[in-house]
């Protein structure tokens, strides 16, 4: 048996974890993400704390398959990272890794990392290729075709979030464009598309007397049986449903998964975005299953740890 | 020196060939097609077309690699293939070839084997990624990544044709589904999208007395500077430009080729494709290079042979 570390890089906080390579996940720990600096010592920080733990074990440097690790952005072939949301811009991150802890480094984006870990011990488990769509603030993604990560040849591969799916969109993107999925499947989309269904009609509705109108109530509501609610659900699916078709007309996984907070809703969710995925997809993909992600938060460490597997 | 085969088999003429292995197309061929009893006849007249010219050199059965051959549909893992128009369903293929021609058998479908000839030889030599988009009576597809055919999990990889783009659309595609992308940026399309924007308005236009109203006379008016031609080819160029902006937020390829009777248009047709692609691509991939396939009809066994080298 051998061991190695699956890091997972966060605006906030650093998840740290030390694997098995027969898929155990022996210890799980967090560090604070020091953005200070434009995140300079990041790189250090997380190698003093592997090291650090490599110390509380009796294993040898040769038990050890390396460090992987996930970064909000993109990891160049020269093992630099840009993160724009930690201010790195072709930072030096898997050679610092390795000169302070003498372990190979390797990584990726952290979405990309999530599909991995989904491919190989989470929702996909046993399939060749999948799509991993995260709904939370933002709608990210990422794609395994045979048992890797598609990157793409700018960084961008996976970027579910930013299909155009809405010609007549006049707001603004994040991204600078207009009419990106994101802009309506993601938990901020969510809460758009509730509050402008329930300004235009005076129709009674429980979401019109909750605390926080968020992508929670909202699915909360639908499930109860709020008629105006399950609209809104109906609306929201529709779309993601629509870039769903999108994905599978082009790369057409074995199966799609669905991560992040909306995501909670469950067969409500499912059940609409199974039904709009079959009105758009072709018909040869129009089968395809689309599930839930079982790694919650954990896929990425998984990830991360897997892609010294590849 | 070794030497293969490539075969592109069409509805009406399969196109053969005799390839060396460093990229000479040594020779080339047609048979007819022939369609009658749900094709059956098919993989034989193939087989003994390549015996003949086998017959015709003075070489060894070692000195053959195989047979490569693109179909208009799919090519299952057990060699069978199913191609509606010809009829198959689970058609064995891949055996009888190498039964009667003693030679190894391999494929798949031919928009991925026309992507994987422009990959090899043609627009997009060099590059290790790409997507070919062929503009003809449809839209078809194929995707290279690392050098490798995205066939897709039920050989719907690809099908760039059928991304839904338009969602207000009300007729149906040849697919199914209402609003994919094949409805707009095919020479079909073209042609409808010219005669709507022609019968709305009486301004005067060119295209209002050309004997043929098709694809080539509407790029033919636009190049010449025909403004209400002009705007025609604005239009489409924004529904092709929106459809590759998602293959590219999706697989983020090195390279997009055009190709087909419709990227004839040339400049005319990559100006205004590009514009468009740009205000829709994420950031990353907004400079992706959209240029034109290089092996126009020969793409197809150009590839197909190459599928040996795989």
């Amino acid at each position: 048996m051998k061991y190695g570390f699956g890091v997972d890089l966060g605006g906030t906080t650093v998840k740290m974890s030390l694997f098995s390579t027969d898929g155990t996940l022996v210890e799980k720990w967090f560090i604070d993400t020091d953005a200070s600096n434009g995140g300079k010592n990041i790189p250090g920080d997380i190698a003093r704390s592997i090291l650090a733990d490599m110390k509380k074990y009796p294993f040898d440097p040769d038990d050890y398959i390396g460090i992987g690790i996930g970064v909000p952005g993109q990891i160049h072939k020269d093992g630099s990272a840009s993160a724009v949301n930690l201010g790195w811009d072709h930072t030096p991150l898997l050679g610092e890794l390795t000169k302070i802890t003498g372990l190979r480094a390797t990584g990726g984006n952290d979405a990309n990392m999530a599909a991995l870990g989904e491919y190989w011990l989470g929702g996909g488990k046993g399939c060749s290729s999948l799509v991993l769509v995260t709904l939370g603030t933002g709608v990210g993604g990422g794609i395994i075709i045979d048992g890797k990560c598609l990157d793409g040849a700018h960084g961008a591969g996976g970027e579910l979030g930013h299909i155009p799916i809405e010609p007549d969109e006049t707001r603004q993107c994040a991204c600078g464009s207009r009419g990106c999925l994101e802009q309506y499947a993601s938990a901020t989309g969510n809460v758009r598309i509730a509050t402008e269904m329930l300004s235009a009609t005076d129709e009674p509705s429980t979401l019109r007397s909750v605390a926080k109108l968020d992508a929670k109530s909202c699915w909360d509501a639908a499930i109860a049986g709020d008629p105006l609610a399950m609209r809104i659900a109906d609306v929201f699916s529709d779309y993601l449903g629509r870039g769903l078709a999108a994905v599978a007309n082009i790369v057409d996984p074995e199966i799609i998964l669905l991560g992040g907070g909306v995501s909670h809703a469950g067969d409500a969710l499912l059940t609409r975005v199974r039904k709009s995925f079959e009105k758009y997809a072709f018909p040869a993909c129009k089968k395809t299953p689309i599930g839930l992600a079982t790694l919650s938060n954990d896929a990425g460490i998984y990830g991360a740890f897997r892609a010294l597997l590849v």
